[in-house]
């Protein structure tokens, strides 16, 4: 099949490229190296499948100029700021790179006829909830510009899927962990060890916790979805099993680093920033119902991960 | 106090200036001019507390000298393209007139520190849904551009009013009816009816049926949620008692017409058009609780409507 990837060069998107790669469809990789880096997608450049092209999806000329010459089957929509903490500094940032980058694409598919959506949603859609929520529960709150960017996609999209004869399917991500991770708290541990490996600081006060997915899982819930026969408009959570507390993370990430001594300095409160879900849950049984098996629950995920970015140069 | 009414010409805001100057506020009541009308301000016009402003929401600069020369102690967010089938030929409509005036509403907010919003939201959030739902339900899978643009404004108050100080109301209207109508079935049947008195084309098979609420009750819904102590971030849903089936407003329309004998004539199909919400409901206990009685059922609403509309020249 031919693939388009937004955001193909970024975390989770160079990883599905790899496994589209792998699966023998030609891919279009797409992204504007913002936050997504050629080093990812480097080792895929010799596949005569793969095509990169540098490209923002909110230069619509250029975006029609593609779907026009490229006769696509499919889009995986990836690309997003993905760093929840910017969007507080910038109000816009969010509605720029997340909802209207959507809009965007979904005017080419409907444009050019191209049929078959995949969307990165988020848990964050929900804002603060501790109930273990299904995919038809409310109320959908964000309390990040981040979630309310998202909510507002997933809003256009349905209505796109419902009247305009799109397929779509959106798999709302928890935090997902793994090698080429350009942001997260993971990351920002790894950073301010680098700075100062006496002491790790932890925004908040620690006891945060979260579902963690693997990366690599997550991929593969990407392609079961795919594949799946679905109706026209599909939600589903993803997320490992268990959750992890940040407190957990700082220490499997000060355990793994140069200095396995370096003390623990939490900046206190019940949230890292305002806009972060101190606790959140989901019920991910839909997904595990079409067959999705991770290979990490999230606080094996997020020891895979330290292990792998330590094994590629901590 | 010192109150904006944005679409403060239109339907429902000039109804609510109404009852604001009644209540001796002063009233800021801007309007593009758009769908609303002059002529249902004009009797306002000489209380000098009323004051019209002709302004685009999405004018950045004026809307900013606006706020900084008028120390609002509230806004009503009501303009918006309140014309649900126009979205399906405009994709772009609805998210500029309600989604992009709301993000602008909110800066101008934040920028100028006032602190107090009343949303005016829709029922067409929920997409198609037949139970009867209350304010923390999902799942929110609009089926219209107008109904993905509200949401994604609910989204975007919910980010500003759990994270920037916002206190912020949301009512979740359903079809609105009374005089000044600008739009909806009353108001097509009565100018189709005009142009051909003998036979009344209705839309989809007549079977629709949803609840209306007249736009006097609307506003005191509105009026009784801005005076009650809530928290930072509330929903309401707001409907008259019951439900009327588009065949009954038909009937209604035609008796007070010229032409009481006119046939209908109807298109077929279970909606009037891709993205109509064939049937809805939902509960309405919680506005009640806080002491919302309102005047007219559903089907009384559109019956007061015509018969007003009637008085005013048919």
């Amino acid at each position: 099949m031919k693939i388009l990837v937004t955001g193909g060069a970024g975390f989770i998107g160079s990883h599905l490229c790899d496994a589209l790669i792998a699966r023998e469809d030609e891919v279009w990789c797409l992204d504007n190296l913002w936050l997504g880096r050629e080093n990812n997608i480097e080792h895929l450049r010799k596949d005569p499948n793969f095509h990169f092209i540098k490209l923002d999806l909110l230069d619509r000329v250029a975006l029609n100029e593609l779907f026009a010459a490229s006769d696509f089957n499919a889009v995986f929509h990836l690309a997003a700021n993905s760093d929840i903490r910017a969007g507080t500094s910038d109000t816009g940032l969010d509605q720029r790179l997340n909802f209207q980058t959507t809009i965007e694409v979904l005017e080419a598919m409907r444009t050019h006829q191209v049929k078959r959506l995949m969307f990165a949603s988020t848990s964050a859609v929900f804002g603060e909830n501790e109930a273990k929520l299904n995919e038809m529960d409310g109320p959908l709150r964000p309390i990040s510009f981040y979630g309310a960017s998202k909510l507002a996609a997933e809003a256009y999209i349905s209505v796109y899927a419902h009247t305009l004869g799109l397929q779509a399917t959106i798999l709302r991500f928890p935090n997902v962990v793994g090698e080429r991770a350009t942001h997260g708290a993971i990351f920002d541990f790894i950073a301010k060890l680098k700075n100062t490996p006496e002491q790790l600081e932890v925004l908040g006060d620690g006891s945060q916790s979260k579902p963690y997915v693997y990366v690599k899982d997550l991929v593969e819930a990407l392609l079961l979805t795919f594949q799946a026969n679905l109706s026209q408009f599909e939600v589903f959570h993803v997320a490992g099993e268990g959750f992890t507390t940040v407190r957990e993370m700082a220490v499997i990430v000060v355990a793994n680093s140069a200095n396995p001594e370096a003390a623990l300095a939490f900046t206190g409160g019940d949230r890292g920033w305002p806009g972060d879900v101190p606790r959140f849950d989901y019920d991910t049984s839909r997904i595990r119902g079409l067959g999705w098996v991770p290979t990490f629950g999230s606080t094996e995920a997020v020891t895979h991960s330290v292990k792998r970015i330590k094994d590629n140069g901590f």
